[in-house]
């Protein structure tokens, strides 16, 4: 079956999704046999196309790379249910930025498609933080399918891989460098640059926001860490419990100690167990040289998951980026056509 | 939908299978909402035994764990197709051992499944190095699944992440340690054994045969570079044309004048472009230890995917073990009953 499209969110990770889409439109076909129409775009700043017929993404594209709103293109007006409904979506690529608070307005976009039956792609950790449970029962309910990739690790296949890959394979725990931009700044720093003129670079590049926070303190690998224990072990866990220190207070002498010890200093998260309680931790920790995690570079991600039958299976990828995060949309989209 | 599933060759993966069914029994039925019956056994030495009900799996272990045949628990007689269709198998986990010359006995029973639209798991390299296109085109036509996650690392999901995870995705090549003895032996190596001592050790902890051709001489490992390619890129790749050096003539001074260069030597399998030409090759190479492959320690496996829009992306896991195999095939039921 043809895919229908509608994309809600059309800044970095939506733009790249487009021109995904249209760049591998005949590989996607030959290879996967994968057809689709974009039918519907909606960006809270640029306006709204809807066609049934399928939009032209290569018009969509050349406006958005001048920051222009879509009003040339003829926009149309109603709620996105309506519109979703009219344009026949089978499946909705949610793309706005992340709200951790109430995980709005992606979380409405997201019931709004699960309880027409469309199934749902996102790369928006704000509705999977507060109604995870919700969202996958309304899918059931109304035999949609709700993936999410791209959360955790961006489209390096981890969440399919402990879904899917390993099916039937119990999980004991879990360690990883779930984010890219303290793991960049810890390799300036074991290089011998202060906390101060990491973060100034990581900022240069990009990579690390003007209030650095989410980041250096640790909150952005908890929340992935959140959402991983939900996935894997069905447990809500409440960010705010979550043991957690950021980087901010690393000192140079203890990255140099690290090196006396054959190791690195890693932000690391995850899970582990005491008999049977479970904790879930962010902290830097030093990793020895041989550990698969050690040589995770730059603001690449990796993660170290533990099972029965399969010993530690150790999954590295590239961090963040818009064309990776595009990437686990389309992955999704793939998988639920499939 | 129950499975039932139809087990030929209860050797050590067979056996396996037969232990983690048992011991997962409760987990598999709650968390993955997976039921089965095994319906049938076949071990060309042990006997077959059939049981449309469920044959009891204790008692197959025990009788197993004596080195004992069938005989005691009644076995029947007939034709692997009479007794899969009286058995009304859907699903059979092939684990006799590989025969690269003409893929038997496995090809056989794989052919005898899928015509009857049977769905296969199997661990045998033999049948895909042989028979893959037409084992595939069976499958389809029969409306069957024909899965392998076994044949390469194992359970570790390479092949679930190849051909699902990374849906969409373009692979440009790949490299790997796909041979956990050779990995093994050259972790002694580098520790000042000789190669004649690093074998030594490894016939006596079971990782290589009396014959270590297979291993040593890097067939095993040109063999798996062989199926990807069919999987990857569809193309057939005769194993005697893959460029093959194995690591017997390897001298202790390369091994240490790779340490001078802050690498290690492993055995790397893998393939490359050169334009539109495919390369593919098994041989000892330096690889520098901040690569993720340099830390593949003991009989470990590990593989660096080049993608189009994923970047690199590694997977380790640990190397080819009973219960490892066992969980491949374990995965694959789950995913075909899915």
């Amino acid at each position: 079956m043809e895919a229908r499209i509608a994309l809600v969110g059309c800044g970095n990770v939506g733009t790249a999704l487009l021109e995904l889409l249209k760049r591998k439109e005949e590989y996607l076909k030959s290879r996967c046999g994968f057809e689709y129409k974009v039918v519907l775009v909606s960006d809270l700043m640029k306006g709204t196309l809807m066609d049934p017929e399928g939009i032209d993404i290569e018009k969509v594209l050349t406006e958005n790379s001048k920051r222009r709103s879509f009003s040339a293109l003829g926009e149309v007006a109603g709620t996105l249910g309506e519109l979703m409904e009219a344009a026949r979506v089978n499946v909705l690529a949610e793309c706005t930025p992340t709200n951790l608070n109430d995980g709005e307005p992606g979380l409405s976009h997201i019931r709004d498609a699960l309880s027409r039956g469309i199934s749902v792609t996102t790369t928006n950790k704000g509705p999977l933080a507060v109604a995870f449970d919700d969202l996958v029962a309304l899918a059931k309910r109304n035999g949609a399918e709700f993936l999410y990739e791209g959360v955790v690790m961006s489209g390096t296949p981890l969440i399919d891989m402990i879904k899917n890959g390993i099916v039937g394979c119990s999980v004991l725990g879990f360690e990883g460098i779930l984010n890219g931009t303290t793991n960049f700044m810890l390799g300036k720093m074991a290089n011998g640059e202060s906390y101060a003129e990491a973060l100034a670079d990581a900022q240069s590049l990009g990579y690390a926001e003007t209030d650095p926070t989410g980041d250096v303190d640790g909150w952005d690998a908890a929340v992935k860490v959140a959402i991983l224990g939900k996935i894997i072990y069905g447990k809500t866990i409440n960010v705010n419990d979550i043991a957690r220190t950021g980087i901010r207070e690393l000192m140079p002498k203890q990255m140099d100690r690290a090196k006396e010890h054959g190791c690195v200093v890693k932000l690391v998260a995850g899970i582990n167990f005491d008999s049977a309680k479970m904790n879930a931790y962010v902290m830097p920790r030093e990793v020895p040289c041989e550990d698969p995690l050690a040589n995770v570079g730059g603001a690449a991600n990796a993660i170290t998951v533990k099972t029965d039958n399969l010993g530690d299976i150790t999954l590295t990828g590239p961090g963040a980026g818009r064309r990776e995060t595009a990437q686990a949309l389309l992955s999704d989209i793939i998988r639920i056509m499939g």
